[in-house]
C-alpha cells in the first residue's frame, strides 16, 4: 500500500466542482440544442472489438488505441520461445481482444450495421462519450477527452447539410463564441485534381493545400513541389488558392476553373444550395467558402466542415462533412451520412479565455444553513425539505462547530446567502438572512425567503 | 476489414434512443437530487494508475481489474527467458501501468488526498460515471456499468447519514418506486461479536450473518457452525436475528442484549438518533433496523444502508454507509466519510418492470414537418426556426419522398405531430396540423401551433 500521494495518470485529468460545473453547460447547451433538431441519442460501450477499430485508422491510429489486457491466463495463446525480440504489435493482438474506442464514428458505424433492421432511417443520433487516444500528452492534448457527434445517416438531402450548420452556429451563438463556418466540397477539390490532370495525386494535392492557413502559399508550394507535382501545375492552383472574395464571387470564378468536371461542377451546385438557403435563414455566425479546407479527405465524399472561432488562435472546434460509405467498413453499403462533432475541450478553454461562461453556470448551492445544535436542527430540518421542494439547492452545515468557521465554509463555497435559525426565529417564525456578498441581514418568512431566492 | 456482422464486447451494452431517454431520466432525478441538497459534482478519468487500484478490492477484485496494455515496446521490460509458464498476474504488472477503475469510491478517495489543499471540508460531492469489471457476464451483471455515488467527507455529525437516508428517500419517490430503507451499524455487530466473547471471528459472524434473507436462519447456523463459532453462541445469537417488530422494540431489546459492550451502546445511540430525526421528517420510504444487515463489513466502521424495492424481487437498489478510515489507503488518516451508491442498471430494471417510466420521458420529437420540395422547403425551415425558438423540438423530412413514406417515419420515430405546409397553407399563413394518434387534422396559425404543442 503505497503511502505516496496518488495522482491521475499522464494526460488524463480530474474535473473539480467548479470546472465540472461549467462543463455541464457546454454539453448541456450542445445536447438541448440536438435534441431542439430531433436527434435522438445513443451510448456505445468503453471498450470495443479490437476487429472492430483496427485499420479504420490508418497506421498511426492503430498505434494510438489503447489496448485491453485479456483476462486469466493471456500468456497462453503466445507462440513458444523468447518474446522479447518479437514484435510488439503482433504480440499485442495475442493478449488483447479488445480497445477502448478511438472516436465515436466507428462505434456509430458498427451500431447502424448490427442494428439497421430496428433502426427508422434518415436515422438522428447523437452521441457524447469520451474517448482515448495513446497519443504524446500535451498542452491541449489529452489522452481521454469527450467528442459530442451530431450525425444523419441514411438520407443524401442538402438539407441535412443545413440543418448541421444551424446547429453549429445555435450551438456556438448560445455559448457567446463568435464563429466563422468555412465549408468546401470533397468534390470541388477532385474535379481541381482533374482539370490540373494529377486526379491520381488527389491524396498529396489536398494533403499540402490543407496546410495553406496554417503554413502559408510558400511552403504548400514547397510540398507540392517535393511531392512531384509539375511547377505548371502548382502555378495554375496557386490563383485558386489564393482567390479572395465572397462566396459569390468564388462559385463564378470556380465555375469557371472546373468547366470541364463534372464532378467539380456538381461540388459548386452543393455549395451554392447550402449556401443559398443559410442566407434565407440569417444564421449568426461568418460563412466562408475555403477551397483550401480538406479535413481528412480519405473520409469525406461531399461537403467538408469546420468551424473555427474568431476571436483566439486555436484549432477548429468543431468539423465534419458527409461520408457516402461510413458503414462500408463493416460490409453495409450505400448509407450516406453527414455529421460534425464539437470538440467541448477546445470550447471549454476558448470560453475559459473570452470569459463568457454565465454567472449562473457555476452556481450550485444557494443557501447555508448555520448549525446552532439539536434543537434548532430539526426546525432547520423540515424548512430545507420546503425550499428544497421549491427547487432551490440548499444545506445546513452538519456539525455545531464556531459560527466563524460555518460562515469560512459559505464563503470557500461561494455560497451567496447563509440564514441564522435561533430560539428567537424558530418562536417568531422567521428565519434571519445574510447575503454573504454585501453583508446585509434581513429577517423574512419562509414565503418572503423562497421569493428572494428565486429571483 | 471483417464484412462480419460486428457486436459489442461480451458483457457490454449499446443503448439506443429509447433506452437512453429512459436511462436520462434516471441519472437527471438522481442527479438533480443531489444538487438540491449542495452536493457538487467531480469527474475522475476512466484510467486509473494500477498502484491506485490493486489492494483495495481484496484478491478477487484485483483479478477483475480490466488492465491496459502500456503503448510502445511493452515487452521491454519483461525478464528474459520463457513466459509462457510464468505467473501472469506478475507479468501483466510488469506490461501495464494502468488500469480501469473498479468503483467511484478509490478514484474518490485518490481525489481527496491529491486536492487536500483546495478542498473546502465537509466536502459534498457526487460523481455519476460507469466502472468497469472483467466479472463472467450473466443476466443483470455487466462488464460496464455506470455508479451514482454521493459523500461527505471531513464531517462525523449524525445529520449526513440523514441527509443521505433523505437523498434516498427523495430520489425513488421521484422515480415512482416504493422502497425499504434498512439500516444498520457496524458498532452494533462489533457489540454483538464483543457480547458473544467472539470479537475475533467478527468478520466471519457477519458474512454469514449477512445472507440471512438470502438463505434463512438454518443455512446461517449451519454456516457459522462450519466456521467453528460454538453452539451455545449461536443459540444466544438466533433470537437476535430472528427478533421481530418495530425499529423502537429492537432498540429496547438490544440495548439489554449489548448492555456490557460500549460500542455496542453507541451503535444503537446512532441508530435511534437518526431514526429520530427522520420521524419528524416524514419520509415516503419504510424504515427498517435490520440487525444482519453488514454489506461489505471491513469498509464501514458506523451505518450502513441498504434501500430494496418491496415490489420485486431483486438485490438492492442503492447502499453504502459511513467509512472512518477511506482516504488511509492513500496516506490521509482521520477524514470520516459517509455516502451511498445508486445502481442505475437495477433501478431501470425495475422501473421496466413496474412500468413507472412517466411517459413524457421518451418524449423527442414532438412535430414533424413533411417536404413537399424545394419551394416549400424554404418556408417551413423558417417556421422551424421559430418553432425550436420556442423550446419545442422539432424536424422536417430530409429527403422529398412519398407522403406515406413520410408518414410512416413519423409513425415509427412515434413522432405525435406532423406539419403539412403546401401552396395554400404558405399563401395564407396556415399550417394544417396532424394528430398522428387521432389523426384530427386542423388548420392553424404559427402562435396557435406553438401554443397547442406547448400544451
Amino acid at each position: 500500500m503505497s503511502k505516496e500521494k496518488p495522482s491521475a495518470p499522464k494526460g488524463t485529468r480530474d474535473f473539480g466542482p467548479a470546472q465540472m460545473i461549467r462543463r455541464k453547460f457546454i454539453f448541456q447547451t450542445i445536447e438541448d440544442t440536438f435534441k431542439r433538431y430531433g436527434f435522438l441519442p445513443i451510448e456505445t460501450p468503453a471498450m470495443e472489438n479490437l476487429d472492430t477499430l483496427l485499420g479504420k485508422y490508418g497506421e498511426e491510429g492503430d498505434k494510438l488505441l489503447f489496448k485491453i489486457l485479456n483476462s486469466g491466463d493471456f500468456l497462453k495463446g503466445l507462440p513458444e520461445g523468447e518474446l522479447q525480440n518479437a514484435d510488439p504489435v503482433k504480440i499485442s493482438m495475442l493478449m488483447c481482444d479488445r480497445g477502448l474506442r478511438y472516436d465515436l464514428t466507428v462505434p456509430f458505424a458498427r451500431y447502424v450495421v448490427q442494428y439497421r433492421n430496428e433502426i427508422s432511417f434518415p436515422f438522428r443520433r447523437y452521441q457524447i462519450q469520451p474517448v482515448w487516444r495513446a497519443d504524446k500528452p500535451q498542452k491541449g492534448r489529452y489522452r481521454e477527452f469527450y467528442q459530442c457527434d451530431v450525425d444523419v445517416v441514411g438520407s443524401n438531402s442538402l438539407l441535412n447539410e443545413v440543418e448541421m450548420l444551424q446547429i453549429a452556429d445555435e450551438v456556438f451563438s448560445r455559448l457567446g463564441i463568435p464563429v466563422t463556418i468555412r465549408m468546401n466540397n470533397r468534390k470541388i477539390l477532385a474535379g481541381m485534381a482533374g482539370v490540373l490532370g494529377v486526379t491520381d495525386r488527389l491524396s498529396a494535392l489536398t494533403v499540402a493545400v490543407d496546410k495553406l492557413e496554417k503554413v502559408g502559399i510558400g511552403k504548400v508550394k514547397e510540398e507540392l513541389h517535393e511531392k512531384g507535382i509539375a511547377p505548371e501545375v502548382i502555378a495554375r492552383l496557386q490563383p485558386v488558392l489564393e482567390m479572395k472574395g465572397t462566396a459569390a464571387e468564388k462559385l463564378r470564378s470556380m465555375r469557371r476553373f472546373l468547366e470541364g468536371s463534372h464532378t467539380g461542377l456538381q461540388g459548386l451546385c452543393e455549395i451554392e444550395e447550402v449556401f443559398g438557403l443559410l442566407e434565407k435563414l440569417e444564421i449568426k455566425a461568418q460563412l466562408e467558402f475555403d477551397l483550401s479546407l480538406a479535413r481528412g479527405l480519405d473520409y469525406y465524399t461531399g461537403a467538408i466542415i469546420e468551424v473555427v472561432t474568431n476571436e483566439i488562435r486555436m484549432g477548429s472546434l468543431c468539423g465534419g462533412g458527409r461520408y457516402d460509405d461510413l458503414t462500408g467498413i463493416f460490409g453495409l453499403e450505400n448509407v450516406s451520412g453527414v455529421g460534425i462533432s464539437f470538440g467541448a475541450d477546445r470550447i471549454y478553454d476558448v470560453m475559459e479565455q473570452l470569459d463568457s461562461f454565465p454567472d449562473d453556470a457555476v452556481k450550485s448551492t444557494r443557501l447555508l444553513f448555520v448549525n446552532f445544535g439539536t434543537e434548532e436542527v430539526v426546525h432547520c430540518l423540515r424548512l430545507l425539505q420546503e425550499i428544497r421542494r421549491a427547487g432551490i439547492n440548499a444545506e445546513i452545515y452538519p456539525d455545531q462547530i464556531k459560527l466563524k468557521k460555518q460562515m469560512n465554509y459559505a464563503d470557500n463555497r461561494k455560497i451567496p446567502f447563509v440564514a441564522l435559525v435561533g430560539d428567537e426565529e424558530i418562536k417568531n417564525h422567521r428565519i434571519t438572512i445574510k447575503n454573504m456578498f454585501s453583508g446585509e441581514q434581513k429577517s423574512m418568512s419562509l414565503p418572503e425567503l423562497i421569493d428572494h431566492l428565486r429571483t
